[in-house]
């Protein structure tokens, strides 16, 4: 079948449910090919994609090393189940190997096929590790205003956004929102400090709940999509050390963060904090193959090994071809030294962005850890008042119609999370690509013509 | 890395946590080749796959045709987000491809990795269609016992099995669970006609609830954990008759039953009803790359893109590989017949079961719908009492270990759901597998040596 860009445009409109798109939408970017960070559509347009697609594109687009990789797996099993006894070789090299990379006593590997069937699985385990050694009361979860942690029920109700309950409930009972840290926004912390204010808010929840109601504290170590938020070096340590005094377990959403995107396997080594349950996907294949990854405490392991195991499995776990996939993508990273990379160029783009942008009135803040970056717009430099958006001519929208550099929003913010191979001057012409457009956005959010 | 069996194993059973199987277990069967029906493990030993994976491998293992499509699309274009207005072009092409297989007015799809995924979006669409059409008190799903419908939190809400919620709870509120249809167990239906008992507690059901509180209804056309649970004929018209009255969605999981297990493309098509939404998986790729969608009613799109949109989505949405591979995987449904074949050779497995099992005392039934059968087990064949079962000393695994044919227990029945290529040979090696040990399998369960 060879169609032609307008009749693909035409049956996407007829056949698709986009995530996020209404019905009126009628523009189409149809990707056709990638190689590195650029990518072409059915219009022979080429973008710079500064997303890595939703955050994962470690490695970059179009890799013949791990096509070939894959090609070679499918034609030898390209899946049994790994349920039960069951198991290949593959999926057990892969989980060794996940096992060295993480942080102890992380010894152990759950796979899933994404973020949202991780967090899932997460929320399950951090109960079921309870319900197992006795203390089946302990049920509720810690989360954050600002969280994403996928789109499963569990995942969604653990969201600190109301877009991901709304017409959905009621979700799952027993989750409980703190205040995220997001150290610019210092009116969230009645002039404290963030950590601070933050410790003193877990205490006083855990103490309203009482401990021995709480299962798990799930978080990302930096917020994505609340807009790349990162917080003091004091705020994981410290809230380690609150729920370790009350039992509760940890649970990192890594989803994000690991596998070189913070210039480092995780975050968790980045915060010099380790969870109890580590949960992973994205960049364990660069999304080459739909893969994911939870890494688990021993102690938790334990617990969820005892009597008949763990009675939860997605049908890929541990999926040949993903598992060889990841393998070779994580070859990748460490061959072309992807994790310090990551640490050099997204410097050098949050320079870059910093130079390029830190004057402008529209911009508050420029943020990042790595290749995670965030450009929060304001309508005042002073008041820190968010920048009102249209949302018929949002700024990440014509960033791309003007100059093909694919970068998202979060609210008020731009963020950036570009394969980790970008180049210094693909990293200039980024964030040359935001000035242009930033340089002619108003505070009240309406962009001038070019 | 080349790794030996015993290390492979150790490896194994220090890293990976395995769905459903306890720390104590130590043998581990270890995959690394499959072709058509049969899989070799690392000891060299050669299995007779009848259960499909699990229940996903249409066209059978190993192709080099599924690997090649995979090869080339990945190295084109391997990830990009289908997101916003963002898509790709395997993605549409499969779109449409979909479309036009399934009963009208399914002409819309939403994509995810697997079933899982999709069940969660399954659940969220039909509440969130009642709440965009401003009935947002129709927030209860009715499900069954015996129901399986993956391990997300919604799915295992509606599971019928406490075992998915053992542990686990609270979890997602407003399930209501009926009686399945299990025409052989006549004993559930107080002497009356199956259906019309069934009927007569759904009517009584929704009047309880109520049906403006009511969202859905969630099943398996045929329950397959359940034990290949083959309704009446006239149960599912009667049901959506029902349904169709009170304004209550149907939603059909046939993450097991489409793409040609049941000798149609969907089983909707078999039992000659139009649900609301088709969740599908598994056999969409034969399982060579992990890959959902949900295929979803014109009335139920609309509502769906009114707004902003469906405000969820999977990061692998629309995954081109995965796209690419699905589409290679229908054409050789499509020009391998395989529809047809699921229907003669289920029929020719189905009979060969009958005459080498029919005849023994632990048999009770052989039922089957194409290439989902089952064989329900007895103690007794007159009062149906079900075969009690020694967790040590299976069935399977005594027929897996005796002769390397692979079927799956469900409870007391053994279930089958082989490759829809299999041959007559290997029907008859199936079923005379399953004869050795259930010959020498006494009513109290034991099993003899032989």
């Amino acid at each position: 079948m060879t169609l032609d860009a307008a009749e693909l445009a035409r049956l996407d409109r007829a056949h698709i449910i986009h995530p996020y798109l209404p019905g009126s939408a009628t523009e189409r970017i149809v990707m056709t090919e990638g190689a590195g960070c650029r990518l072409t559509d059915t219009e022979g347009r080429s973008y710079l994609d500064a997303t890595g697609g939703l955050w994962l594109a470690q490695v970059g687009h179009g890799r013949t090393d791990l096509a070939d990789v894959a090609h070679e797996q499918m034609k030898k099993l390209e899946y049994f189940t790994s349920f039960w006894d069951f198991s290949n070789d593959r999926a057990i090299e892969l989980a060794a190997r996940l096992a060295e990379l993480a942080p102890d006593p992380l010894n152990h590997v759950y796979y899933t096929s994404g973020g949202s069937e991780g967090v899932e699985a997460a929320i399950k385990m951090a109960r079921y590790y309870h319900h197992r050694r006795g203390e089946g009361s302990r049920t509720w979860i810690l989360a954050r205003s600002k969280a994403y942690h996928g789109v499963g029920y569990g995942g969604s109700s653990a969201a600190g956004f109301p877009l991901y309950q709304e017409g959905f409930a009621p979700m799952v009972p027993h989750v409980s929102h703190l205040t995220p840290p997001w150290p610019y926004r210092s009116e969230l912390y009645d002039g404290q400090d963030p950590t601070d204010f933050l410790i003193r808010e877990l205490e006083e929840r855990i103490a309203e709940i009482g401990p021995e109601n709480i299962a798990a504290m799930v978080g990302e170590p930096i917020m994505g999509v609340g807009g790349m938020l990162v917080p003091p070096a004091d705020y994981w340590p410290r809230v380690r050390e609150v729920l370790d005094r009350h039992g509760i377990l940890l649970i990192f959403d890594e989803v994000v963060t690991a596998y070189g995107r913070v210039g480092e396997w995780f975050a968790a080594q980045y915060f010099e904090t380790t969870p109890d349950i580590i949960v992973t996907a994205k960049g364990i294949t660069s999304g080459y193959v739909p893969l994911g990854a939870l890494l688990v405490g021993d102690h938790v392991a334990e617990a969820l090994l005892r009597e008949q195991g763990f009675p939860m499995g997605y049908t890929y776990n541990g999926h040949p071809v993903a598992t060889a996939v990841a393998l070779a993508n994580l070859d990748v990273i460490e061959k072309e030294g992807l994790l310090a990379r990551a640490t050099t160029i997204g410097s050098f783009l949050h320079a870059e962005l910093q130079s390029q942008l830190g004057e402008l009135d529209v911009v508050g803040e420029v943020r990042s850890v790595g290749m995670m970056l965030a450009v929060e717009l304001v309508a005042d430099k002073a008041t820190r008042e968010p920048l009102p958006l249209d949302p018929e001519r949002m700024p990440h929208d014509v960033i791309r119609r003007e100059s093909g550099v694919i970068v998202r929003d979060s609210a008020h913010s731009l963020v950036l999370s570009p394969p980790l191979i970008m180049t210094e001057a693909e990293a200039k012409e980024a964030a040359s690509a935001l000035r242009s457009v930033l340089e002619r956005t108003e505070p009240n959010g309406r962009i001038r013509e070019a």
